[in-house]
């Protein structure tokens, strides 16, 4: 590991797999377990970099992909990074544009030496290797750079699945010799599709190669959250002890602490800010939709113990501005999301350090259920 | 007068009509000249409040006519009025509506009873009186309600200006006589259109009726500048010289200092909004348009002394949002455009104060003009 990055166990759960840790980053700590907020194009949607801050968040994501298209990594790189370039001084994490190349590319082929594709915006020809991917990514000048893997969809015929879980090996491993920034860490990612004994090959083959950090890739892809929670129970008892375990893409706040009791310290997902566009605010109770009409002479705030910007206005006020299309439902929303998924990551990390995970864990899920979220 | 309100001349320039003056209202005082946001539903477009105070705006407007399709002039009040609902601890001026109905209602039909119109939301068949527009308007519970005027667009025939012109003086006086909040103080508008006669004696009946505050209205509506600047050479003075003069509508930078020199002391208009949420900033050196390609690889911000969000991030940042389509380009060049109009008028303020006023607004001047502003 690149001396600038460590890792701490500080306290585990005292009946869950559930791990109390702190990961430090040229831009400073990060106490997990962690949720990154997603800023996409080096901006979560919706809110200023200070509004960001104030939500709790310590490490936000942004795509390697997108910003690689708009509005290019030398671009970013010439403003000094995205660091200085969206003003956040927290770490960041970008990934390495294989999902993306996944799920929004056309026309993508994947040889041996780099996927090949079309731009989602102009259908430009584009070609990723792993080296191009860790290239990219320290123009960006991430904290945490994820290796370029290959992602297929979920079910594929086993025969599919191996060849890409070999690949992505085989490309971690490039993406390893690629770097040559001292302050960006690389992240190895754990495939093997649903598939638990190739999960856990993947794993150990990617252990072997000593990354600072592992995530586990190739879920949330249309698979169910049972089928998800059973490749977390196969694979994580294989993950490295020592390392930040990164569950990319994930999830609901359920699957969070689902994660969390499995061993998993960090996330990320487009949930919170994107449902949050939507009229959705998460809540204890479970979520619930602001145009709803019944909330138009409401007056109290979603959570009165909330400290965001949404929670000191009636819910009435925020589906009054969601009726009319003003912007500032989304960015409420997006702020109370966002804050919530914070708090609820703060909430574990003391639950776990009280020994006390499953309790927590327990009530929170009978709170969300209960109302039929 | 309602006893909560008060004016106050503080200063006059030594050259100019320029005054320097306070207006007090049971939500705090306005220091003058001054520039309100508009605030259209209930919110500044893109702005949480914290943002709208951070601005240095001092009194936001807000609108009749469309809050009282959306939500409903009923549920602000059920929420506690206006200044509860969107949680604006300051001043507040409502519009009557009437420019609404001239320039967005379809088949409008004025009596001397009411304006009857379609709503431009759903269709429905409204009915707004002077009576009902301060209703609605003690509904919102605003510090400052307008009162119901019969705009005509320019130019039109004398006849019907004068017509237009009555009838605007007639429904004040019913507007004044339907009061029963002794916390809103009503503003009349001086009509009258381009002809310099009328608007002098439109100004001198409303004066006889002892509001507490005058407006200029029906300006803006596609006159040129020259036309509306010989309008106020007219007409300033014949407005009482103890109450606040508030041009409606109004307008460009230099807009202001022009309708400042002439004895203005309140202002609002859409522009410093609107423009930024298309990529228009405004700076000393006049507008300017981030999505020029020219501005890609700009490290500086739009200003260096400006204190808002967006003078924190560089000029290439900001295209880089308007390009992608991000919300957070429309947030802080709204941000950055209120805070010019504040810091404008703080500027305007200080140069009256001093004396200086003509000196001030030719070097205003002369920077936005020079590069073609």
């Amino acid at each position: 590991m690149a001396s600038q990055f460590s890792f701490s166990l500080l306290a585990h759960d005292s009946t869950t797999a559930a791990r109390r840790s702190v990961f430090c980053t040229p831009h400073g700590e990060v106490q997990m377990p962690a949720f990154m907020p997603v800023g996409t194009l080096g901006t979560v949607k919706g809110l200023t970099i200070d509004m960001v801050r104030a939500t709790g968040a310590q490490m936000v994501l942004s795509n390697t992909y997108h910003l690689a298209l708009r509005p290019g990594d030398e671009v970013v790189r010439h403003h000094g990074g995205l660091h200085n370039f969206m003003l956040w001084d927290g770490p960041i994490l970008t990934d390495s544009g294989g999902f993306q190349v996944f799920s929004l590319a056309s026309q993508r082929k994947i040889t041996e030496q780099s996927a090949m594709f079309r731009s989602h915006i102009d259908g430009s020809l584009l070609d990723l290797s792993p080296e191009k991917a860790i290239q990219i990514q320290e123009n960006l000048g991430s904290d945490v750079a994820m290796v370029l893997d290959h992602v297929v969809e979920l079910p594929s015929p086993k025969e599919v699945v191996r060849d890409a879980c070999e690949r992505s090996i085989r490309w971690a491993k490039r993406c390893q010799e690629a770097a040559t920034r001292d302050d960006q860490a690389q992240f190895a990612i754990v495939q093997g599709g649903l598939d638990p004994e190739m999960r856990v090959w993947c794993a150990g083959e990617l252990a072997k190669l000593n990354f600072p950090g592992y995530a586990i890739g190739g879920l949330s892809v249309g698979e169910t959250p049972e089928a998800m929670y059973a490749v977390l129970d196969a694979v994580m008892p294989a993950m490295p002890v020592d390392k930040p375990r990164y569950l990319m893409g994930v999830g609901r706040p359920i699957d969070l602490l689902e994660a969390i009791r499995r061993g998993v310290d960090l996330f990320d997902c487009v949930l919170p800010t994107r449902n949050g566009r939507n009229a959705q605010a998460f809540t204890d109770q479970g979520p619930i939709r602001l145009r709803n009409n019944k909330y138009q002479l409401d007056r109290e705030p979603l959570d009165p113990h909330c400290p965001c910007p949404a929670c000191r206005h009636s819910k009435g006020y925020i589906r009054h501005l969601f009726i009319a299309g003003e912007m500032l439902g989304p960015m409420l929303l997006t702020a109370h999301n966002i804050t919530y998924y914070q708090r609820l990551m703060a909430e574990a990390r003391a639950a776990i350090e009280a020994g006390e995970f499953e309790t927590f864990y327990q009530r929170k899920k009978a709170g969300w259920t209960a109302a039929g979220g």
